[in-house]
């Protein structure tokens, strides 16, 4: 009979909200792990589509479906359950209802309609709620960095990505990039966009390279929307980004306000913005702190002459230079996957 | 007792001779440890600086010093054994002299001098020899790479270093530097033209930084010998690069041909050159292909306008950028230290 081991059901409710991403936008990925009280699974689930059921609810049918009993049963869950009405009930009620006596919750939930309610109204119904350890705190807050950017800052999470060589171009001095980095980076790159709400790009990079800027390297259930900002409406009719598969939109005519921008994909429920830009807009997401995330591919070679990363205001000094903190480095294929911070 | 344990004594033993790094050039880092056949150490030690005496002799000599009987007894050895008179005895000799009946050893001797004759010498007089495995055999030849490189090719072993922010600038447009990498990272630098023979730059370097490219932050017992291409004669007599400790030497007036330096730094005895240079010298190295490792210091920043780590050839296509292979991307402070060698 196996022990009572927490530690691995938050591990394992970790993964199941890993399958939900790219899947329940503008909802957050929720994984949840049923126990007996012997350490036995009786069931599991994660977050579906909006509109439909969370993982609290997911996995009380999984252990129905496998005929478990779930009376004083405990509830291993990455995100404190809903307390408020939204398109579905409240997973604390199912949970109560179900006769749950534990719940172990990885982070609370930073929706002001739940913020500590769930956790509050549970303890009310004489459920059991503890939280877990910090490290898995900030893997579940991790995991759905762009919800709680929305939640907290009103905005979505800016990661901004980029493919550059060694010497930091990302092209030939006439433009042409392919390839700079190799296919498992750019399978790679399809991955992070499918976690983004919405794909950003510019007017320049689409009249220079008409990309599609979809996802198709990686399976997914959904098309990230893509943005293209146009400011003068250059935009040719028949440009890739606005075919099939996902949705495109084009934000012009004038220059776009980049923060009020952010704000209006907040209110649309745009949780990880991805810019996959030029150097003129990736300088003016830059230069105004709007990037949360840097990821940048580097390849292992040298260019010399050629395009930059992004077109900064020019520096009186290094230490104006913006300070990033380096919290990834790892191998993809032959290249170099950095992920950099704001310090 | 402890038992016999040939992979441990072997990394003892490539310990130990990293403890020689910076001190034995033109020889080769060598570390020796002598095990009795039940596994208990009997002596070691590693090379000495030139003319004085060799791993093999250290270790008897540690063993005798310690009171200890080594006939019988099992020599491991992270180079082969030397079986000719230079300006030490063959340490062959020593070792069957000594009664010690079985050797291993973590890589042949490259030097055509020794070249296998000390392991076939060895097993003339009745001791039995193996070979390590070839991970072990790897990592000794990469302790000795630039003795490698001049026993087989000629000439040094060049590692180019910078120091880029993570859009390539090594300098703001005015060619102010100071500081982009941190102390860890510079400190780390040092070390690495420890390792050297010889460290090269450019006069263009000379004349707009005036930098000693001594090894100050990181103890050593001798300085590299710093070298300045200085086709015009413009270096000032004030410099500092000409300043103790070490010796440094102007190679002018005319333009370097660089592989006709290498060979001749390689007859000098010089094991790994360290190019620390401005854009238009690293650029030549580059071009020319005489780069056998890139050592960089990737800061967390981004600079935009600014100097770039080399001034290269213009590329005709992406296809015709010489590729590069990773072979270390390691957090050193805040900063990334990447090493990259031709594929």
């Amino acid at each position: 009979m196996p022990a009572l081991d927490i530690a691995s059901a938050l591990k394992r409710a970790l993964a199941l909200a890993t399958e939900a991403i790219g899947l329940t936008d503008p909802n957050p990925r929720v994984g949840c792990v049923l126990l007996a009280a012997d350490g036995r699974e009786l069931g599991a689930g994660h977050t579906q589509p909006a509109g439909q059921s969370h993982a609290e609810v997911m996995a009380l049918r999984d252990a129905s479906a496998r005929g478990h009993d779930v009376r004083g049963a405990i509830a291993v869950v990455t995100l404190e359950p809903c307390s408020h009405h939204g398109r579905t009930p409240p997973c604390c009620d199912a949970l109560i209802a179900a006769g749950i006596t534990r719940v172990v919750v990885a982070v609370q939930d930073p929706n002001p309609q739940v913020a500590g309610q769930g956790i509050a109204r549970l303890r009310a119904a004489g459920v059991a709620v503890e939280l877990a350890d910090a490290a898995t705190a900030d893997a579940a807050r991790e995991l759905n960095i762009g919800f709680f950017s929305r939640m907290q800052r009103g905005r979505p999470f800016v990661r901004l990505k980029s493919a550059v060589s060694l010497d930091g171009r990302t092209a030939l001095p006439d433009g042409r990039s392919q390839w700079i980095t190799g296919e498992a980076a750019r399978a790679d790159g399809h991955a992070w966009r499918r976690r983004a709400g919405a794909v950003l790009t510019g007017i320049g990079t689409v009249l220079a390279d008409d990309p599609r800027l979809d996802v198709r390297l990686v399976p997914t259930a959904r098309q990230p929307l893509r943005l293209v900002l146009d400011p003068q409406r250059r935009l040719p009719p028949g440009a890739r980004i606005l075919q099939p598969p996902g949705e495109a939109r084009v934000i012009g005519p004038g220059r776009a306000d980049l923060p009020a921008l952010l704000a209006e994909l907040g209110r649309e429920g745009i949780n990880e913005l991805h810019v996959e830009a030029g150097p003129t807009l990736s300088g003016a997401f830059l230069d105004a702190g709007l990037v949360d995330e840097l990821l940048v591919y580097q390849a292992p070679m040298l260019i010399g002459e050629g395009r930059p990363l992004a077109a900064l205001q020019t520096l009186g000094g290094l230490d104006q230079a913006r300070r990033w903190r380096l919290v990834e480095a790892l191998p993809v294929g032959a290249d170099l996957r950095l992920r950099l911070r704001p310090t």
